[in-house]
């Protein structure tokens, strides 16, 4: 049955397109996720055409063999990982970029494109694709639609699903179902568009998607404010918020993650002065608006206790602020290997899921830095672990859900843009209950009744 | 049968939450769309509770009886609209405002909250709750939330699916499902939230609402621009866009629109003088950004052809020019009954949609105005009729759907903001094709399989 699949899937797609050396199929297993169980493929085959996708399917549906389709493997929640015996579907070499519209914003592309090459393709249309995923110069379209992505932009332009306006999916029948639409506002029918984007490859395989652009911002503004305490840097931001003011780009780092950059990136950013938390915040608006804004934040931040804010425009100064946030996952790797969390709370209690890591870090004796999105209250703790040690592991899963045991007490969800995938499955009923998962499954079960796509990632299905 | 039933819902709801009367129960049976079908209800029910939606649901699948979900009728596509022998349930006495978090900036409301009402309520937070449909004054949430209702602001701030983050929904069993969340990012799970939003109330009954709020915007500036021609008029909207200039209200009238208005409020617009359209704009970005956004949208308008661009800060005057605006509608029955189409197109093509309506118009020889949400594309060509005239009546409908017929064909979608409900049910199959419906079949099924909420419509069942 298996070579006889094999055979298939070489005649649709060249040999070529179709691996079996498990030296080339390791490097398909998995994402970046330490903690989400793998199986062995069968095969990892790499579609050219929407029609390869469509075959593929229908020929892995009458063989019974699921299909886990993935792109450039970023995710961090195990969503791509194989299970034994499966067919992994790698989407990156359908990566043209087919149409950018400048008069309508809009641009049309298959999964495989790079997030970045999207956002340089568009900006030279003086246009902007928000989504920004600390991937972004690797990661895929495809994974960002189908893990609904965030970034750093979230807090002012939302994120993967708000700049989606249709999509092309494979179905489990291999029928190509078209969503959506090019115009900016549309209610035909139910919104199966976003109910794709973020369903993390369990529903079909996304092969073209329209996406809105927005208008390219103005250089941004940036002003860094330091913090004796996190609930001062916790108070700032609920400051900030309170006052209506939406900066382009609102990250918090914590003092361990502060510490971490400075041995890193061999720079003073105030651990040593007693620092216990940065906020680094931008305003794209533009001259005098930028200048209000930031001068508000600043305000904030100085009411509520900062020791410093501040502000720059200074366009390659500000990217180093940037670069300090950016470097806090390498910057860890001095300790051993990381895992990071992601939880999303009310913004008013980041300072409290901030001090909750620390208790949680005492007590299973591993070091665990807190870097997030401050403006949306997506947190992402993240836990450094000794790789070669099982009982690390073990320790490390224990902070993992520790964790998001504090974020669902603070009123907030276990995952604010990393996804569900096979590292929080057993979280996700915990957050949406018996009847929201039986929702799911009846979703599940209308769209793919044999289970076909990426089974058991997500929820059980039964 | 049915007696044992209302016995039921008697219990259920006290005798004043459960009405017979036909003459009262006719004031229940349609909403504001003149060309849908309706039925005549066995029952009028106005629940006060969510226990009490679960018991009537429960009540009602047990007799097989459908069930019609509305607010205050406002929808302008049928879909609130009796289908015979059904339970129409109003939510209308379900309207408390639950919370308002300024600190997190949402609001907690029933769904039977008058969209003004909440505008309002949150305003004095300094708060903004950006879904505003033309019957704001007396529309619900829980019908904005089902048709995924739109409105002027919608150029800036989306529509209402932009704006929810959580939802509690009465399933077809009873059950109470609770979507979505409280933070403003999160991933768990399928976007059960949007699938809820603009379903159309044939999925289930929303019973409470989790509403993202905005900072209130400034007080807005406003420009009026006056076309010679619809060309010159679309030409600008286009080149608006193009510059990335985001307006927060961009609205156009055609010829026949103004023409109507002027009699109607006994004013000068400029139809005497030859003029074919007219652009209103708005700014509420506040100082010198709003300057800066009105000078360019001007320039933009001269550029291409506008006899007149005026711009005022005069927050009096702007308002008198949105009066204008939203006096189309009651302007147009001196001439007859209304009803209002509801295509949008690419921004690049509004134009060509407007010519196309003078040529329906000509060719069924009823008067059709054309006034839209331009910065959308989201155009409600509106067209009069004798209602007392069955000709007149088949005249309409053909030219309502001349105009989607056009829409399609220029890119656009069968509907921007009113929903498919009873009367465009054939061209939602149009729009999305066979894999589409087959699809929208699925999901109906999986989440009510007996065909409980709404029967019939947005699409047939089988």
């Amino acid at each position: 049955m298996g070579a006889s699949l094999l055979d298939q899937l070489r005649t649709i797609l060249g040999a070529d397109g179709v691996v079996t050396d498990p030296d080339v199929t390791a490097g398909y297993r998995r994402d970046m996720m330490p903690l989400a169980p793998h199986g062995e493929p069968l095969a990892v085959v790499l579609p050219r055409t929407t029609e390869q996708v469509q075959e593929i399917v229908r020929a892995c549906a009458r063989h019974g063999t699921p299909i886990v389709p993935r792109g450039a493997g970023s995710g961090l929640s195990g969503a791509a990982n194989a299970v034994d015996g499966c067919v992994v579907m790698v989407l990156t070499r359908m990566n043209a970029i087919l149409e950018i519209d400048p008069d309508n914003r809009l641009a049309v592309v298959e999964p495989g494109v790079v997030n970045l090459d999207l956002r340089d393709a568009v900006a030279k249309h003086c246009l902007f694709y928000p989504p920004d995923p600390s991937s972004y110069d690797w990661c895929t379209i495809g994974g960002n639609l189908a893990t609904n992505a965030g970034g750093l932009c979230c807090v002012k332009y939302g994120v993967t699903t708000d700049s989606v306006l249709g999509l092309e999916v494979v179905l489990a029948d291999g029928e190509l179902l078209r969503t959506g639409r090019r115009t900016v506002k549309g209610v035909a029918g139910y919104d199966l568009t976003r109910l794709f984007v973020g369903s993390e490859g369990t529903l079909g395989v996304i092969t073209r998607a329209t996406l809105a652009l927005r208008p390219l911002p103005q250089a941004p503004g940036t002003l860094v404010a330091a913090f004796g305490s996190t609930a001062a840097a916790g108070a700032a931001v609920s400051r900030v918020i309170r006052e209506g003011i939406v900066p382009s780009l609102m990250e918090i780092m914590d003092a361990v993650s502060i510490a971490a950059v400075e041995t890193h990136l061999k720079t003073e950013l105030g651990a040593g002065r007693g620092c216990a938390a940065l906020l680094i915040c931008q305003s794209d608006a533009g001259g005098e608006a930028a200048r209000r804004e930031l001068a508000a934040i600043g305000q904030a931040c100085r009411d509520c206790g900062a020791e410093l804010a501040y502000t720059t425009y200074d366009l390659a100064e500000g990217q180093m602020f940037l670069t300090a946030r950016r470097a806090v996952l390498p910057a860890l790797e001095v300790y051993g290997a990381w895992m990071t969390d992601d939880v999303c709370v009310p913004r008013t209690r980041i300072a409290e899921l901030i001090e909750g890591c620390a208790r949680v870090s005492e007590e299973v004796g591993l070091r665990v830095a807190v870097v997030g999105h401050a403006g949306d209250g997506n947190m992402h703790p993240t836990i450094v672990y000794d790789p070669t040690s099982p009982d690390d592991l073990v320790l490390a899963r224990r902070a993992f859900d520790q964790i998001l045991e504090i974020g669902l007490g603070l009123g907030g969800t276990v995952t604010g843009e990393h996804g569900i995938g096979k590292v929080r499955r057993e979280w996700l009923v915990r957050e949406i209950g018996p009847i929201g998962l039986r929702t799911h499954r009846a979703l599940k079960a209308a769209l793919d009744p044999a289970g076909l796509f990426n089974p058991g990632s997500m929820f059980a299905l039964q």
